[in-house]
């Protein structure tokens, strides 16, 4: 009896062994459910951030140029969308290695991960639209926007995402870009930047030597972008996490927690410069601020603690201020929007941080505590590197357009509006619509 | 001293099963917890919708019906908050059955369950506000309203969504409509047809045969509110998968990222459609374009490749263009802002689409391939039910409203604006209000 | 061979309890890994209505205050995110309790916590933001602002929240305010009409003992941001329950349910009061009866059956539409939006309610029913105590800003508007801008 009653035990105990191991695999598969779910929802506020750069860039420019602005934009996730799909992503995430440029195909991929990859390249190429608003030609942003989400962002990403050289163990650290300060921002900045000075400034911004303020047309909805713009941004950086459950979900609340932390000390350190250096706080450059914040802390998110962040953040919001100023008026660069500032210089300044003040994500050591300039170098490198490669390439293609298409529409379209010449509409049809805009 | 042994790994070994089963209980909740807070997120972010459909039509028609706009959505979705939960959705989900409508009374529901169902009612509504706007009264929408989200709609669901006749054996194939680009899209899209119909066109719209544009008064809120709808597209179609976990996960990953491609697409389709036909990229066909590849999409997104998404998107921009200005100068039926050819005409498509080149989910072959005809003769049958259900019972409400309460408003309070003569306001008040929109 | 075979069982059964029990913590962090998830989207959510709240309150105020709107919504942002982080979380969740205010230094706390705490205090703070529009100094409101998000709100919440006083045994029942229509909203209403009444009404408001309607400038905006705040309150209710797994699924699934409809049925109050009223369905009611219904159901949404909450939510509209009425024309009081109504009177609403037909969250059982007049006592005593808490320390702070930074600008600064006087630019720069705000 005895025996037949241990091979029931024994029985008995196989079968909870066996259904323990699925127990087991279904624990862990719901680990990457959670992780989907997350970086689904993260693309998809990610994707909103389009609706807020097209508030930004058109709330802060004239109203002539609103119906442009809004088709740059749609054009930018239109097209990114297929074009990295189609090339960008396989370019960024493919196997065959080399360090500088993946390829594998048409890569499928994932659904969640592919969306989430792919608005961050919308948001890369939305970055200049802004910067040369009000003279440039569709056809000629429409060109750039494919190269851009096709090659540029992607080919910059898989450096550092990929697991290329900026990731090898050459460098004098592990470069560190948790969201993409330098990968999307910088990179997008720096284009920016090139496009400007290009396209070169609308007319009647430099007079006589003078930079004369052309203002935006509706603060209130450049207001609501820059809402919508930080909402985005939570799936930007909690997202980049890459996934949810267990330390991952501590780990990617910390970073909304102090992406948010980062944003408000932007946003305060840039009405506080103005409230001192121009005698009233500012909103444009609140906005700014604020946005600057959020670069700021979008390479460090997984590397800060939460004073850190805000420190970050401020320095970021203080900083946008005179950046926007220096290339307006020493550079005599017309970037409609600050945008070079905004995402180029807190780009760069948001990846150098890091080896200032960044903590290693799991033991919480400070980075140059730990390992002194060479987390600093590493960053240094990162920040040099892409922008090196957003200046060259963007010489090169706006340089071929250039040539080719040409890049800026006439005096006369110039003046009347792009809305107009371009599209053969305006964006508010109505008896005082082109007296509202003299 | 064995048989102590025994009987303690016996009683151990039957913990250890009785745990497993209440593991393998909690392992199965954890999908149903998890599926409920993606239907729970999905309908929020179809909710806010209600705030894209407020934009896109007030920013496509005349200001001085903006304060009307804002209050018929306003009313769908109060109205039909309240109408469908008291009624609809006992229509649409109870149990007594008879394959064309159903009954339970009065149904608590699950939450998040009812509360996603709610908010399609609500669109379905909503698509039809726009229009007629600019010479509908109030009341006659209001009660229109009710209507369709009491009655109209929550029966068409049934057919489908609860089992119903268009999910029987008798047919020819298994109707597919993942998401409602019939059910919901195009019973709101021929009932706004028939109602623009029924109204009349606005003063002014159709002289001497002529057809005399009438252009929105602002294109940056429209922008706006096209990038909601697509946001909370993503939890229209990809919320519609209903469940969350295991293959759950990335099937619905998936339909987000091919919603994604067919809204690019669709977008792209109109602006190149519309410059090389009208010689300039035009925002407002581009907009209706983006929402054409999201119609169009919506009932294949879970039996479509990608490139069948982004092929679906793309057509269904292109046909949008034609069909608005079909209805307009060849029907001469006055629809403001193009919905019956959004919502109705790329509804049919997107319905249809999947007989072409719609694959099975699970397997992933063709539909054409494996059956032939007969999914498409099942598609068409779903088409032909659903406009047949939406321009009858459209035609009946309207006829009874045209003889009781009237369907529009008098000339001069067509002339002098809806906002004053139904709401006693106006969307803009200051001294160039009036002038802003003549 | 027995005891061999005995002891491998014993092993094997051992091995089973160790992994069964790994899978039990594994299971049980499951549900804190969602509930986390759930938390973090709840407090993104809420973060969005910041830009609700600026909208609504610009679009309901003159054009020549947008900018000065939008400054003051950035600041309680930004200030807000940074001193209840530095201060507010310590005084509201710490250790030390004495039941009336609580400390445990500089909390890190747990990142979705944090943030989604956060959020609820900055809403508290902006709610008095739109009240004093028009008028008030950005220094004075910018000291009110830390005030309100460092001291008076975590103080306030910490009574309920926290396990203090409003929690403890000697109330005559559990006080209950769910999310917070007396924690958060009363207590920035009434913050909000103190301030109101201090600052004084805007100059033209009261003429000769008349009232002059001072029409917002922007009702579309208005109604977007109403949906933007409808939209947030989701997770502003729903994200309350602060769990998700289990009963927590359902239970915040219903709480976002019947917070959907008590708003729409506020709307549906106003609308409908406003029709018989003023003859004309008026939408800046409507608006301000869907945010009352919004507020009525904050308290007692994890309380109330749907019925119970759609009842909630009507009267909580019909009651704004006369009690904004009443505060300006009765009390002379000049609300530039209608905050005290919409978060004072509502919320004092929304939480005497669960007294009258609220029901028991587990049982179901009607606490009037089950506990006659004790529970109305207790909701009683928590409106009255949050009530003289928020205008003793409202009138303290406005009192000593009045002596020291003064709270008015000057007249001529003021006629001008506030965004020329206290931000150097105005909201829709252009040449019409003047006129359009005349």
């Amino acid at each position: 009896m005895t025996t037949l009653f241990s091979i029931t035990h024994f029985l008995l105990a196989q079968d909870a062994t066996a259904t323990t191991k699925n127990l087991e695999d279904a624990v862990s598969a719901i680990k990457g459910d959670m992780s989907m779910l997350w970086m689904l929802l993260a693309g998809i506020l990610v994707f909103f951030m389009q609706a807020g750069f097209t508030l930004v860039e058109s709330g802060m420019t004239r109203s002539k140029n609103a119906v442009n602005i809004a088709m740059k934009n749609l054009l930018d996730i239109c097209v990114g969308s297929i074009s990295f799909w189609f090339i960008g992503y396989s370019l960024m995430y493919g196997d065959s290695e080399n360090g500088w440029f993946f390829w594998s195909g048409l890569m499928q991929g994932e659904g969640a991960d592919l969306f989430f990859q792919t608005m961050f390249a919308a948001t890369a190429a939305t970055i200049v639209s802004g910067a040369i608003a009000g003279r440039t030609k569709y056809t000629t942003y429409a060109i750039f926007s494919i190269v851009m989400t096709a090659v540029i962002y992607p080919i910059a990403g898989g450096w550092e995402w990929n697991g290329g050289w900026l990731n090898s163990e050459s460098m004098p650290a592990e470069f560190i870009d948790f969201a993409g300060s330098s990968i999307v921002h910088s990179v997008g900045g720096w284009a920016a930047l090139v496009a400007a000075f290009m396209v070169g400034p609308r007319i009647g911004k430099f007079v006589d030597g003078k930079v004369i303020p052309i203002p935006g047309h509706n603060q209130v909805l450049a207001t609501l972008g820059v809402f919508i713009l930080w909402l985005g941004w939570f799936g930007f950086n909690g997202g980049s996490q890459l996934a949810w459950g267990g330390d991952d979900s501590s780990a990617a609340s910390t970073v909304v927690l102090i992406t948010n932390l980062a944003a408000a000390a932007g946003g305060l350190g840039a009405l506080i410069t103005t409230w001192i250096w121009y005698g009233k706080p500012n909103l444009a450059q609140t906005l700014n601020g604020a946005l600057a914040g959020l670069v700021s802390i979008t390479a460090g998110c997984g590397n800060m603690t939460a004073g850190g962040a805000l420190l970050a953040g401020l320095i970021g919001g203080v900083i946008v201020v005179f950046s926007i100023e220096f290339i307006e008026k020493k550079l005599k660069i017309d970037d409609a929007i600050g945008a070079a500032s905004v995402h180029g210089v807190a780009g760069a300044w948001g990846t150098l941080v890091i080896g200032l003040w960044g903590v290693d994500g799991d033991t919480g050591i400070g980075l140059f505590n730990g390992g002194g300039f060479a987390q600093l170098g590493a960053q240094a490198i990162g920040v040099l590197a892409y922008a090196v490669w957003a200046i060259v390439l963007s010489i090169i293609v706006f340089g071929i357009l250039k040539y080719t298409f040409g890049l800026r529409v006439t005096e006369e379209e110039e003046i009347q509006g792009l809305d107009i010449s371009e599209h053969g509409s305006i964006a508010y049809p109505g008896k005082r619509q082109r007296e509202y805009d003299e």
